[in-house]
């Protein structure tokens, strides 16, 4: 192994738990989600890990989580690079909506289509809707032609992975320990990345909350093995229930 | 006025309530503090303050009380500098000792000195104690020559105000709005640099901690205006209150 990076996917959240389409809203995690950060915190210490640089989004469940997980290692000090290209995938207009009162509105079928294909994006948040990225503070510093009023996975993507080449790569390459907390669908772009999963598979690929997963590379900087760190049965469970939830085969669950 | 800079010191650590030396030594802030800090955030959002960048050190006390700051503004995203260089005052081998112990046992006297001295340094940590800042995972990044095993308030300015100079003016003058969150000494530094404070007088200047202290400065960068955000009389309060503990006459307020 040459490099070694670290992903965890943020904690519950208060909208995970209500069931609604969070994509850009800025939810903060549940007491679940930070009992989860805490223990993801608690096992990359347990195992031995460090960083020197940690990487996440700019909404607060991903900062928050990291937060947590570097106060248990005792190293809130760490450098923390905060980018919106790391965010979740951008939900359109779905976004707030509850995910069984989409499907009613706009049948079973449609709403799957959405959450489950690679590059078909959800309907856009209208021009003049406040929760367009260009009207939030959060935003205030990007390029407007960046940003998104709706994204597919293969959209999301198209984001993720060239801050990854151009920001996070470069750190690793220099010998950096990196640490990422992200979201499902920026994590995904990750994973798709590093392990070459095809358009059709990379839907059915579910990464846990909180459970920190482990990626090592050869010098050429090929993904040679990934694994996630603790009890490996329940992390089965864990990722047969996120699946379950999606309505997506368990036998899929990339692990 | 052509540029504003927040400052606030952080909130009671678990120390400060136990009246020991802290200095370098990463104490958690107490509940006290917490809501300090959070206040602090209330404050400034209430009076309509907004950053684009801020810096605070690498103890936790100060990075906490950011990170509460920024909830509490709904500013989590922000981007965050963290250096050693606006950690509080080394205090050598003081740190950890209880303020009258201390006194028992190398005299009153000798005590004030330490702690009211512009220049004169507290005994140093021994070599090979393992508080030595070398030894602790926190500074591995940094150069060990510039790390110190005590400092005086002289010392301290010479590592806080070349930092101000070099990473933060740079930014103030390119038009953003900075916050810093840091502690009693390194605060002190830039006041006095700010406000041209003789050596002498320094030490009786006292900055009450989670309190918003806000600077103007004009075209030339001279600071031109200072104030305290909040119910002035609770603020005097609370400065009295600090420089009572530290038996300073409360007329030398800095305010």
């Amino acid at each position: 192994m040459n490099y070694q990076l670290v992903l965890v996917r943020h904690g519950e959240s208060v909208w995970n738990k209500a069931n609604l389409f969070t994509g850009w809203t800025d939810v903060e995690l549940s007491e679940t989600g930070m009992s989860e950060a805490s223990e993801a915190g608690r096992l990359l210490k347990e195992n031995g890990f460090d960083f020197d640089v940690c990487y996440t989004s700019y909404l607060k469940r991903a900062i928050h989580t990291l937060n947590l997980i570097l106060d248990e290692m005792d190293r809130a000090w760490l450098p923390v690079n905060k980018s919106w290209r790391l965010n979740e995938r951008h939900y359109g207009a779905l976004q707030g909506l509850n995910k069984a009162e989409t499907a009613a509105k706009y049948g079973e079928e449609q709403v799957k289509i959405w959450r489950r294909s690679y590059d078909i994006l959800p309907p856009a948040l209208a021009s003049d809707d406040e929760r367009q990225p260009s009207k939030q503070p959060m935003y205030r510093g990007i390029d407007i032609q960046d940003l998104p009023s709706s994204e597919s996975l293969k959209t999301t993507i198209e984001r993720v992975v060239p801050y990854f080449e151009n920001c996070i790569k470069p750190a690793m390459l220099e010998g950096k320990r990196v640490l990422i907390t992200a979201h499902g669908n920026s994590l995904r772009s990750l994973v798709k990345y590093f392990d070459g999963i095809a358009d059709d598979d990379i839907v059915d690929v579910n990464i846990p909350t909180g459970i920190p997963l482990v990626y090592e590379f050869d010098e050429n900087f090929n993904a040679i093995k990934h694994y996630y760190l603790g009890d490996q049965k329940a992390i089965i469970a864990k990722m047969v229930a996120t699946a379950t939830q999606g309505q997506i085969k368990p036998e899929l669950i990339h692990a």
